[in-house]
This record gives C-alpha cells, sequence and structure tokens, in this order.
C-alpha cells in the first residue's frame, strides 16, 4: 500500500461527455438540486492530513469541470476494511475545498480559451450525501497525488 | 508523487446502481456490444510492470463487479503532461486482465452468499476504445494499490 505516502491531497479525473451530481437531497417541501456540466472533467477532491492552502494552486485545470468531494478516496486498505486515519479534519477539509473550488473558477475565468469556450466549473457540497451520474465515450480515468 | 512507488496494480472502485460499457464498436454490418451491470461495484483496474499472478488473489472482491481495463490509471503527472512508463507491456497486461477476470468469476463462484444472489462479474475488453455509462447514489470512489 504505497499510495498516499506523503500525499497531502488526492485526485481522481474522468473524462465525461455529461455528469449530473446531487447537490442537495429532495425535502417535503422541495426537489433535490443538482449541478450538470457538458463535456469535461470529473474531479473527485480528497484532502489528506497536513494539506494546506500552499496545495492548492498546483491542482487546478482548464476546461467544463465538475468537482466532486470524495473522502472515501483518502481511505486504505486494512486487511479487508477501508480505514480513514489520513483524512483530514472535516471542518479544514471542507474550508480547503471551497477555496479550491473558488480558485478553479478564477483559473477559469482567467484563461481566455477557457473563458471564450464558455467553460463552467460546478461543484458538489462538502459532507452531503451525493447522487452522480456520467456518461463518458471512454473514461480515462487518472490518478493525481499532491 | 508518491503515488505508485512499490506498486504492481492499482485500482480504482466506484460503487454503481446501474453502469453499461462498450466492448466492441459498431462497425457497418454489426451494432456496438455492451455489458451492463445492476447494483454494484465498478473497478478500473491498471496493470503496472513488476505484476506478476501471485497478485491477483489479494485483489478480488464479491457482490456484481463491472471490470474495466484502464491504463490511463497507471500515469504520473510529469509538469502538465501524463507519462505513462510504469504501466506493463500491453500482452503481459492483457493476459494478467483476462486472469484477473477468471478469477474474479471463479471466487464469485465459490462464494455461496453471491452464487445465491445472483452476482455477475461483467468486464471490459482489454486494448480497445470503450464508452461507459454510470448511475450512482453517492459515488463513494476508493483508491486501492497492490
Amino acid at each position: 500500500m504505497a499510495s498516499g505516502q506523503g500525499s497531502n491531497a488526492r485526485i481522481v479525473l474522468q473524462q465525461c461527455l455529461s455528469a449530473r451530481l446531487q447537490v442537495q437531497p429532495a425535502t417535503e417541501d422541495t426537489e433535490a438540486k443538482y449541478v450538470e456540466t457538458g463535456k469535461g472533467l470529473v474531479m473527485y477532491v480528497c484532502f489528506l492530513k497536513g494539506a494546506t492552502a500552499d496545495i492548492l494552486d498546483k491542482m487546478d485545470l482548464p476546461g467544463n469541470i465538475l468537482i466532486i468531494p470524495q473522502a472515501t478516496l483518502g481511505g486504505a486498505l486494512k486487511g479487508k476494511r477501508m480505514q480513514y486515519h489520513k483524512n483530514i479534519d472535516k471542518e479544514e477539509g471542507a474550508s480547503l475545498y471551497a477555496d479550491f473550488v473558488s480558485l478553479c473558477r478564477t483559473t477559469l475565468q482567467e484563461a481566455e480559451g477557457s473563458r471564450e469556450a464558455g467553460c463552467v466549473v460546478q461543484a458538489g457540497t462538502y459532507g452531503n450525501r451525493q447522487v452522480f451520474s456520467c456518461d463518458t465515450n471512454g473514461p480515462y480515468t487518472h490518478l493525481l497525488e499532491f
């Protein structure tokens, strides 16, 4: 289990034709709310212990992006169970996540090509129950650690 | 970039309600062929250099499984590009992949609970262009290295 040694954040990237993520569950009075993206990238993000704002600007990418907080990515296999000792505190994680989403939005706005192409950053809500669907023309899943 | 140091195989696991993978593209005469799975696991698999058959029996899991060969998972970020020096040769990878799928099928057959529940292992074809769609009630993405 070499993964995560010395890493502060872990990202799984997947190309998509379209994707949809629930950001607020339905209640008695309101329907569930979703964010959607067209052709672009789905980015699953997990911050590990020791992550600070310094790493955020190493992580950004251009294009349409749907950013999904994904604490399960921080797990390590122990026997037949996953353990999550390496994950950052929930509050710190939520704060880094919000800053990361903001940074991606700013970066996209500053990139002329992305701005002209009308690229959008959509993001899930941290710590929420999520519902997700995705269509790809080849998943092309990548793993990045920072 | 700690990931992959000393690892021989990398798996990304994702829970799904349903998922569908193209295993043969359409031709002039035939329609595209797909494998589908219901509620279960999507497993993206990548073998790295040094992988041998010894590791296969560490990797198996119970339940409905859709296994997807995913060479992009073996990449490492170099500047702004992904490099794939660590990936195993295509022929060796195809062979390990076929053996791994067989092992998962055998394991599932031997597990009374999975057999009685009618669990099925579906698998993509190695080295093929893939088309993939997936619905989840929370992606719950996990990373495993062996």
